[in-house]
């Protein structure tokens, strides 16, 4: 029995994702097909992009369905050379200017929110920024689907999300833009998403985002991440009362209610995910875009923390369906090794 | 009953693709993901990178995996400036030199292949060019699956296909190229497909793409499109005996077997899609993509036909499920709504 403690990375499929996305495999057409068949393929399209923009609050906005937040977040930025910190995904960083300093709680200043980009919820410690009004582009990935998050409240012009940090299918994304927006195409060729992504659309999928987000915002509604919290919290005190000295990243700011970054210095990050899998838990060090390389976690040393803790933390993130025993067991586990990294290292 | 004669637009999705992307629905993990659930996620990715491999005769080259050929027509031409024809889809033709004519038959002529790009079949009239040793890149999107094609002796640096046309869901291409080809990566921020193209992958589409790319090309070895052919023809000469007037455009050029372009001039494309679909089939007028827009035929424009013609053609195509019957029935239905436009034009 394997317990996956890394949905910040992927969560599993919601089972209304799936049944929308099988129900989804008998839609023939075409949506850009003006013939019956392409008119139902386009039926489909426009109820999940409604679906979509109620789940976000964003009801009279513009979604613009991608292939993942990384193109959403290609899609809003590309060209605009927009201010942004660190702490950023590297799918953000890879078009900002870098230069908006995060203090060691996390939270990012920022000056000009018209010409700059912020993150709702970091991927690897959870910690929530504040989006001032105007802010340019909102990377509400890690957010959707775990916190309240209206776009028609958010005070961004434009924000993107992704489906499979909710349940969704993994390859499915989108921008929300207010309504007319300006957006630079990057797809060309096609009329699709009102000229400003052509290809044909991933149908299954997207009816698989909507049905997930739909699922996603009643959970949240419902109040099960209240219980997810506590048990993140349970963790974070078992550990802290058993192992003092370790650091807990953001812990001072608001968080995301499931996600705990950690660290014992010296003891490698990398191999405390291996250590952790063979146990049979699934976490992670760093984000999972970037785990492929051994690097010290770029958000860390962007809050401050010296190479040593940076490379030595590791994210656990439960789900909505992250059990109490499995969060005391795998306290009890990283414990052990923990012991066992002490006594080598002694 | 309806009858789908829009293949080349959209196809419906294999079983063995259904199966497929079902089963990919239980993979929990992020491919990126360094425990067992991202190893297991990684290791479906690559199995279904080697099927395409495979399936597209392009064992040892590289395989990028896309959201659909428009997104991998962009990676292998954006910035490259290379020269291209109007025949070419509009995923393409916004990025070429627009200079390579074609003659009546559709053929294009090409003097620099390492410069141009040059699509193998035609989405409308079906016509297949000649790929000469050395071009640039090739849209072989219509042909994958209908026709034998295998990239590693088709003479291109580059080529991509779409699963979507070839019985696997709609948001998933692939950019092949051959081995350690450079490739300006447009999606950044991650290291995903060798990181020529970033942001998590589409892992249900591309399992389903996979299990159709191998379908197809074991329907295509077993002959199946000769019996498409036959159907074809059999349409044809159905029509032209009743109505010699009708033009068939391509049709002395060597073409897919399932596709049939055809005008009666001055009986408007968009009105023959209308009066087709209340009666039962979905064809089309020009390319699903720009089907929204109502204009003549780019592709029928660039092969001489004057605007009459070019916006009084429709497009028949064929998949390997399509039986004589059907095509019967729409040679009768499409016979009698002529005979009603001509008593109405006369």
């Amino acid at each position: 029995m394997r317990t996956y403690l890394d949905h910040n990375a992927t969560t599993p499929l919601r089972p209304e994702a799936r049944d929308a996305m099988i129900a989804a495999m008998d839609v023939v057409g075409n949506p850009s097909s003006v013939h019956a068949e392409g008119r139902a393929a386009k039926s489909l399209m426009e109820k999940s992009r409604g679906a979509i923009a109620t789940a976000f609050g964003a009801d009279g906005a513009d979604v613009i369905f991608t292939s993942s937040a990384t193109e959403a977040a290609s899609l809003a930025l590309e060209g605009r050379d927009l201010a942004g910190s660190a702490v950023e995904h590297d799918a953000v960083r890879a078009w900002i200017r870098e230069e908006l300093p995060a203090d060691q709680a996390g939270v990012v200043a920022i000056e000009t929110p018209e010409t700059s980009t912020l993150q709702l919820a970091n991927s690897e410690t959870g910690v929530i920024q504040k989006i001032p009004e105007g802010l340019a582009v909102c990377d509400a990935t890690q957010a959707f689907g775990k916190l309240p998050v209206a776009f028609n409240w958010l005070g961004a012009e434009m924000a993107f999300v992704s489906a499979h940090k909710l349940g969704g299918p993994k390859g499915v994304g989108a921008l929300v833009v207010k309504r007319g927006t300006d957006v630079n195409a990057r797809l060309k060729g096609g009329g699709q998403e009102m000229g400003r992504r052509a290809g044909t659309e991933n149908i299954i999928g997207v009816a698989g985002f909507a049905a997930a987000a739909t699922a996603a915002v009643k959970e949240l509604e419902e109040g099960v991440w209240k219980e997810v919290a506590r048990l993140r919290d349970l963790l974070e005190t078992t550990l802290a009362d058993a192992a003092p000295d370790t650091i807990f990243m953001g812990q001072t700011s608001d968080r995301l209610p499931n996600t705990s970054c950690f660290a014992v210095p010296g003891w490698k990050g990398e191999t405390q995910v291996m250590q952790m899998d063979l146990a049979g838990y699934a976490i992670s060090a760093g984000s999972a875009c970037s785990s492929g390389k051994v690097k010290a976690s770029a958000v860390l040393t962007a809050m401050g923390y010296d190479a040593t803790v940076a490379s030595s933390a590791i994210r656990v993130s439960l789900g909505p369906n992250t059990r109490e025993e499995e969060i005391l067991g795998f306290a009890d586990k990283w414990l052990a090794q923990l012991q066992k990294y002490r006594a080598k290292a002694a």
